[in-house]
């Protein structure tokens, strides 16, 4: 006999590929039914979606791509629900491997209820004296991103001056948090005094400073780093780059995590300084968290004991409802958010 | 007693900063009269010089720069000989690690005679049954970048498909031959369908191509890279570079070593595509041989081998005498040398 149900569903849908900036219009929220069938020989899921993250990446997958080699990154079908990391609990499973009750993070749509056909990625949430939250943040891909994209790229020593922009959202403040352990001066930039002051005064940053004030970058760089930088973690890319490389100490490292100040431009800026790399013998990388999932398990039991401790923070920013998930989203391309940008769908 | 005598001295000195392009006129070629007398106190040498490299980094110190932080880059004095690789046989020495007679190769003056007062980073000559100009080569600075360059940065592996650009200047024609050894498939370009065949026919490349053929830069990698590129030995940049990443396959490495086509601007060129260092988790870096100078015994013992087997060549273009060295110097940024370009100022 099938329990299945029938039930209302709000869905976050991509009318049409964006263009430039995403605009609120470039959403709709959709009211439609969802039944809570898995169909025979899937071994999925159905779900009840509980926190969205809005990951700056996102913006990539709402434009048209001719090629999608980079499965993260292939592009959204306009008139589809969004497809992002949340967390959800289990209404239904057809998955040895999780149960009714579980909580789970990974890959969902943004809706209300969601049949998760390919369980692969998804992770069953072993901790729940954390906010559950914390999956689509600290604990989730962007926790994965800062440490990996630190511990791996960025050869930190102590008294290395380590530059963070893009400080105080989920991947910086971590990154700031972790360069402090290891010893490091670290410095970040955000784009409003609140998020300085949050910076500074909270997440434990020995210095920090507004990009935007003054309309000069390359001056807040050099008051800042009088000695230089040994390490920078890359999360705006274009011009804070380009001006950057200008700052960096010989053999220093650039870890590439994000730039998000590219993703809305339809030709992205043209970076002038690479020479840098030559006369400062200057590594760069990039990285994407995707590749090392497996070290889910070892970062979340480090993690989770720091949280516990309170030696490790995390600056959320709740959007609450899939009716607010649009404008949470845009947002992030202005800096209206203070911390990571979370979309609340239901507390369980 | 002294023995010092005054000796007619043939000088290549740079009249002002160059703008843009250097130009013959840029240099003028002087003549004056030395002393062989090494002052008092100094452990320095008198050298007669033989041969004199025309390396591409050398324009950077023909621009004026405020900051001079590193030495290699410094600016030179206008009115003052150019400085740069060479060989030279020593004349007198106040040094006991160098006898009269010994050769050498480091830096000395673009002029007849040279009086070397710091004999730092000169390494004494140990293996002449090679010809002696491979010292400003194959088995000087141009050497020792490609070796550390291709074995220190590029992770290459059997199978790997490795792009050279500049690839029949002194550097490329060397990692394409290090790369072949190493089982890669190796593709080079260079300016000329002449420096192609040579690629080709003699110096082992799987591959060649003329970047400048038919002005289609885009097209020529689509069609020479159908299995993209794993690395990549960047000497070129600007235009080149931002092209190339757009064909680097997953987790590819790149090797900075020069940017010849960006040394002649006021403003270099602006690199659009560096977001494929996420989207691909690429690694980009540059470096000197410079920092491996204590690898030079190391190099020459592997390089002195394989020169003599016959398993690793070098073509060299040589101008003969100080008069032609300005046209030689200014003639390596339009690609005219086919080979390592190379001064004779005196066979010995």
């Amino acid at each position: 006999m099938d329990s299945s149900m029938m039930l209302a569903n709000k869905q976050v849908v991509l009318k049409n590929y964006v263009e430039g900036y995403p605009k609120e219009s470039d959403f709709e929220l959709r009211s439609s039914m969802i039944s809570s069938h898995i169909p025979q020989g899937s071994k999925g899921l159905f779900v009840k979606n509980l926190y969205l993250a809005c990951d700056p990446y996102m913006r990539h997958r709402m434009s048209h791509h001719i090629s999608n080699d980079v499965p993260l990154l292939a592009s959204f079908n306009p008139g589809s629900v969004i497809i992002g990391l949340g967390v959800a609990k289990v209404i239904k499973s057809a998955d040895a491997d999780f149960e009714e009750g579980d909580y789970i993070w990974g890959m969902t749509g943004w809706e209300d209820y969601t049949l998760i056909l390919n369980t692969n990625g998804l992770f069953r949430i072993k901790y729940t004296d954390v906010p559950l939250s914390y999956y689509a943040g600290i604990l989730g891909m962007p926790g994965l991103a800062a440490y990996i994209g630190f511990n791996n790229l960025c050869s930190a020593k102590e008294g290395d001056v380590v530059y963070v922009s893009s400080a105080a959202g989920g991947v910086g403040q971590l990154v700031g948090q972790f360069a402090k352990m290891k010893g490091c001066y670290v410095v970040g930039s955000a784009s409003t005094d609140e998020k300085v002051h949050l910076l500074k005064s909270q997440l434990g940053f020995d210095d920090a400073f507004n990009y935007k004030q003054g309309n000069d970058l390359a001056g807040a760089l050099k008051s800042h780093f009088p000695k230089g930088i040994d390490v920078y973690f890359e999360n705006v890319g274009g011009n804070m780059l380009d001006k950057v490389l200008l700052h960096m100490n010989l053999y220093g490292r650039i870890a590439v995590s994000g730039m998000i100040s590219q993703y809305n431009l339809k030709k992205p800026d043209g970076i002038h300084n690479l020479f840098c790399l030559i006369s400062k013998r200057l590594r760069m990388e990039g990285f994407s968290e995707f590749d090392f999932r497996h070290k889910v398990p070892e970062y979340l039991e480090f993690a989770i004991q720091l949280i516990r401790e309170k030696k490790l923070l995390f600056v959320e920013d709740i959007a609450e409802g899939l009716e607010n998930a649009a404008s949470a989203f845009v947002g992030i391309y202005h800096g209206r958010n203070v911390g990571k940008q979370i979309i609340q769908v239901s507390t369980d």
